[in-house]
């Protein structure tokens, strides 16, 4: 989990910085204090992790609308703008295409490395040779683990873990390094594979959505960063916007885990997104379509047995349409009582698993051998328990309305797994552990099969899950929560299931079901993907109505402890994530009390060289408001009369300083003169630094006209404006920089007063600055 | 449809007026030619329509955050918070329950008056009086209309049609007058029963969302207007906002028609709502949940027989589940071209029903007579074609396969209906045309009865519905659009599939599934939540993905020749939405050129109330920027500075002058003085008028304190932004005012340049003023 304290950074490029602006000495008296507060308004989280910090920024997805756009897209033709359209819609299928295959490879590999090596002990079983079989399965599990962790740690740490917070934050507007790239890719692939065969307690769901946003991002930006196809078609793509939206079409890669279309969508409309939509919703939906049918395709071609094992167990929809479910109105009472206890337990699980995070967080920090102890413990640990405590469970005699056929078992499936007990006996135990853990959710929620699982088993399978699902997470390979989480909510209502087995009449695998339901929801907090999510997983519509209940009551319960588990990781990892809603005491506090006036720098609207390399080496600043001065306004006096431009990124103004867009005298540009030297694809361009940029001493002293280059239309708000407004203006609009502007008018005065970042909107960061806020705190959320 | 018309109005009330500033004359010659702009601007849509206007207001959902709000907001107690928060829920849970209740008395009604009437026309025709059976159909139907066209005529012009333009208007933040009373929610009620009942070609759906709406509303704020309930619980609830929520909550009402209770969350989300959050998102899950929770204890009970003959016939429900439905790969040529007529039908059925419409508005512009007339005769007709055209048909044998029971029957349900036809036969055209149009579907959609229906049937079938579809819709009575165009769509597919016949192995069921799913894509546009409506409707999970299919291609297809029909109709009402994306050469306008820069009525912080009963008498505008004059800025000259001090609604001024907040002398109020004077139960009351407001000579030359009534923290855009930009800001945040702030800083020039309202950003209104924008306009929407 090093990789995820690193990240924690203040987005020292955006914030406003500690630096001097010479050309106004006078304001100095009322500088002090407020640069103070400022230093501790953008360096807090960092205080909190106290890790070595990387870098990170913050995402455009605001149109910069400078005269260079504005060209570009007048000059855009009819073929331009359907070739546009028309792309968007190839990758959105491209993306459900790869993310489709790539969830069949998955699925396969899992199934015949997991089936063979399940096969493999059962046979050691038979022989009675124990130690052979415990001996073959824990080194099997710890390779495969050894060769997930390895990868992950050498290669990739940001592939640990689901992936699911960072790719909310980046839809959010948070970019993390490293979180899309083709090496990310690559380990999380063969990670997944390695860890989910392993035999961990993890699932493919989180690595599946970060898989398809790989894809996503990948597609958009022509490949990976090395060998990227500079295809013309894709230029009108390199920007921040179309690649969220590509991103957003890969996150609902869930849909492939459990092959639920609409859940996946929902997903990622309800979990991950942050801006939404209708033609967004459409194309998800179409991303899905397309993963769903070549999964579909792929399982009708496996039928006749070509792909090895898989097909024949655990595949990967848990269907139990066939079955009439049968409850009354009755049953709502008994639906209550898993709701409230999902969510107990959920909030529970997420303080838990918060507190483990913290714990792994200190011995990942020291360093990647360590990682990878702690990995490969957690794997021996897994197998150890996977292995020896069905040993504990008594034989049980099969039923004798069952075929012999059924009970007991040796193969990779079924309901009855001989394991050490004689002909005609079966061990629940071993049918719940050994097996793949998709086997295991199937087996726990099949219906009719009230007798099957005796209480001690399933106390063991409840206790073991949760401690297995709280060591498990933090672990460096890919992982998904969806399942452990599945896996111990459908024990304890199999559980709940059998103490009230005598008062209700719903089946114990629908009590299961429903107890998976509640935790997912008093953990994850999601509503309406998770219910259709069910939905879609087990086929029946009938089950809608209880379903919605206990999901309903669950989220409302753990809403009361804690909040949901991705919004833990998210502050754990300390990636500014903005909330939907602000708190109640911001609007007690304007952003002219948050902006400290003296300390945002200006440029001129026609700049000296030497002015813009100072401001670009000494500040970290990402954006700078460009103002003219000694113009003439239309109405008012003239007089010390100055006029806001707009707003210039640092990137733009390393290109002019790249391009030697440099002129002898203090002049405006003609247009003509910028389209020749600038092209779109030039301004598209991100990360080059001040560094790489010489200029000569003669140059320093020429002149460059920022105005071509200037985001004209920033927004804005004015100095009086509540820090909530403020924040739902950000958020909605989907911002990196917001102006304030005076609510003065008078010469002299300053046309900005302070620029707001994401980092200054973040109530942790306010709070921190501005104590006293926190007692008026409360409860007011959610208004 | 003249209600429709009398809707259009250009917002007077917060348009740039034409009138005169006094304090600023000098600025008379750049006046003029601006100010004529304006006009155009603002009173377009009348010119269209040319029907007389009445008032259309825009809704304040943005915080007003004034002195009072924020004393207000920091007294409420954390047990006002959490009264607040229980009450939230307890009105959703109430717009379920009343929602789901009024649902089944409609079917209720419905499901019995028409199973009479059949059942009577039936015995008519077994003693071959078929001259009776008509006169008493036809008598019947008749006397159903009537009751509800003079209901609406009469009592609510407001609920006719569906009412889903006007909430999705609503949720938009255009407040449509008389939408949501009681008397509308009552005539909505009947007339619907009445229209449905009598045979008419439309559904009960759209009613239903406008039922669940106005329930919301109505609970909303206490009750109906004349009645409300002044609890003090409610003061909370008396805002735009929590109105809008709840009545989002109420919009998912189309849950009831079709029981689909995630479809109906997704329709509200997808068609609807303009705003979404995720807490929302739950609230209207909880509500849909509650409704089918209700229809399901309802049905529960009902199957005892105690609700005459519903239960019997037509459910809600198309359960097409007991049966398998199989398709393969190569079916996707068959979808793909059911795909593509659907899509193709579904524009030109927008299109021909826009044509219908125009000349519908001219009919019922004559009077109320004259809308009884046009309904009524629509009556007549449906019942000739129903009663008649099944003559035309010829008697069909019995499969012999076929219990007796079943073939023919003569009761209200049945595939196989005898109707004029000897023992033994079935009139093929009679079970689809004398039935309700629920069974009718049901009838078309039966799986396995490949050669029930002949070609001639339903092509007479089809033509009928085309006809029928396009002349009812605009009658004068509640309906809505779903089912007519599932019958269309049913008829066409199941053409389709007796075509294809011999090429595919998709059952003809199947293919009217997917027909009637086509044409609602490329009629209605929507994709996720049709496609969870149908998954609903066929409990099918397995026609997923062909559904998808063929949705997403007639989706592609119907929005390459015009919007939706819902957008149409928008349009048609001149209702002023404000779309989602801005058109491409919004980019190239900025919103200082749309804004009148004299025409700004602007007011001092403390005001001469001759000055204010002069602008509120002269001048419609709702809201007032306020700027102190004379203050003094923290740096810069302090000559000639101005502050802005924010924004004020008409409302509060009336309000200030019907309290008398008048002081003999210019200066600021203390806190208390206004804590005594206003409660924030006061400032949220509307709808007073400057009539009302009496002053007396000596009061005209005092002075009003309007600081703690201004809004301090309006949103701003400087007025070099684009209007692309600030249409994203005003429809993303949900505005009715934005002040234009100057680019320039200078002393004497006015501190707020002009104000946006939604007028100004919608398309039509300023291609009208700028012209020579049209033509770069181009194809580029979608961007």
């Amino acid at each position: 989990m090093e990789d995820v304290y690193k990240l924690v950074e203040a987005e020292p490029a955006n914030m406003e910085g500690p630096e001097e602006e010479e050309d106004d000495p006078e304001c100095n008296n009322l500088h002090q204090p407020l640069l103070k507060r400022n230093r501790t308004l953008s360096s807090s989280p960092l205080a909190i992790v106290g890790a070595k910090v990387s870098y990170i920024e913050s995402l455009d997805y605001e149109i910069n609308e400078n005269d260079l756009f504005k060209q570009d897209w007048r000059s855009r033709s009819r073929v331009q703008v359907l070739q546009y359209i028309f792309l968007k819609w190839l990758l959105a299928f491209l993306v459900g295409l790869l993310t489709g295959g790539i969830a069949t490879l998955i699925n396969l590999s899992v199934e015949n490395i997991t089936g063979y090596k399940l096969l493999a002990v059962v046979r050691y079983i038979e022989q009675e040779r124990y130690l052979m079989g415990f001996l073959y399965m824990a080194g099997a599990n710890f390779l495969l683990t050894l060769v997930a962790a390895v990868l992950v740690v050498c290669f990739a740490p940001t592939a640990a873990g689901p992936g699911i917070p960072e790719i909310k934050a980046y839809l959010n507007g948070v970019d993390t390094p490293n979180m899309f790239g083709a090496t990310t890719l690559f380990v999380k692939i063969i990670g997944s594979i390695g860890a989910v065969s392993a035999g961990l307690d993890l699932g493919k769901e989180g690595p599946l959505v970060h898989i398809g946003s790989c894809i996503a991002s990948l597609l958009g930006q022509g490949g990976p960063d090395n060998y990227r196809i500079r295809w013309r078609w894709l230029r009108y793509f390199n920007n921040d916007r179309d690649r969220r939206d590509l991103i957003t079409c890969g996150s609902s890669g869930v849909c492939a885990a459990f092959r639920a279309p609409v859940g996946g969508v929902l997903f990622a409309l309800e979990e991950v997104a942050t801006w939404w939509r209708s033609a967004l919703l459409w194309r998800t939906f179409f991303s899905t379509a397309v993963v769903v049918m070549v999964l579909r395709a792929v399982m009708e071609y496996c039928k006749s047995g070509n792909c090895g094992l898989f097909g024949k167990g655990g595949l990967i929809m848990f269907d139990v349409s066939g079955v009439s479910v049968r409850y009354h109105v009755v049953d709502i009472i008994p639906g209550a009582v898993i709701g409230v206890l999902g969510g107990l337990l959920g909030s529970l699980y997420n303080y838990v698993l918060h507190q483990v995070l913290k714990v792994y967080n200190v011995i990942n920090k020291k360093g990647k051998l360590h990682k990878l102890l702690l990995s490969l413990s957690v794997s021996i640990f897994t197998s150890v328990c996977l292995y020896g405590l069905p040993f504990l469970a008594k034989c049980r005699p099969c039923d004798s309305s069952l075929a012999d056929s059924s009970c007991p078992t040796n193969g990779r499936e079924g309901n009855f797994k001989q394991f050490n007990c004689p002909n005609g006996y079966y061990n629940d135990l071993a049918t719940l552990l050994l097996t793949t853990n998709d086997d295991a959710v199937r087996n726990i929620f099949s219906i009719n099969t009230s007798s099957e699982f005796n209480v001690f088993s399933l106390v063991v399978f409840f206790a073991l899950y949760c401690i297995l699902g709280l060591i498990t997470f933090g672990i460096a390979v890919p992982s998904g929560l969806f399942l452990p989480i599945i896996l111990m909510g459908s024990a304890y209502g199999r559980l709940l299931g059998l103490a009230m087995g005598p008062y209700t009449n719903i089946d114990q695998g629908l009590y299961a079901v429903l107890g998976a339901a509640s935790l997912m929801a008093g953990s994850m907090r999601m509503t309406v993907s998770l219910c259709v999510i069910f939905l879609e997983l087990t086929n029946n519509l009938l089950l809608l109505p209880i379903t919605m209940l206990v999901l309903l009551i669950s989220k409302t319960v753990g809403d009361c402890f804690n909040p949901s588990i991705y919004e833990i990781i998210l502050e754990l990892k300390g990636l500014p994530f903005l909330d939907a809603h602000p708190e109640a005491w911001m609007r007690n506090i304007t952003v002219g009390e948050l902006a400290v006036k003296p300390a945002v720098v200006t440029l001129n609207g026609i700049e000296k060289v030497r002015n813009i390399v100072e401001v670009l080496k000494n500040t970290t600043h990402n954006g700078f408001p460009v103002v003219d001065s000694g113009v003439t306004p239309p109405t008012g006096s003239p007089n010390g009369a100055t006029e806001l431009h707009g707003l210039i990124l640092r990137a733009h103004l390393i290109l002019a300083l790249k391009k030697k867009w440099f002129q002898q005298e203090r002049r405006r540009t003609e247009e003509w003169e910028v389209r020749e030297k600038f092209t779109s694809i030039d301004l598209a361009e991100r990360g080059a630094t001040i560094e790489e940029v010489t200029v000569t001493k003669d140059e320093m002293e020429m002149y460059v006209d920022l105005h071509p280059l200037t985001n004209t239309t920033p927004y804005t708000v004015v100095e009086s404006i509540s820090v909530a407004k403020a924040m739902v203006l950000f958020r909605q609009v989907g911002l990196r920089h917001m102006l304030i502007l005076p609510k003065y008018q008078a010469a002299g005065v300053s046309p900005v007063v302070g620029i707001l970042t994401r980092q200054d909107l973040i109530a942790h960061n306010i709070l921190s600055a501005f104590p006293h806020l926190e007692r008026s705190k409360g409860n007011k959320k959610g208004h």
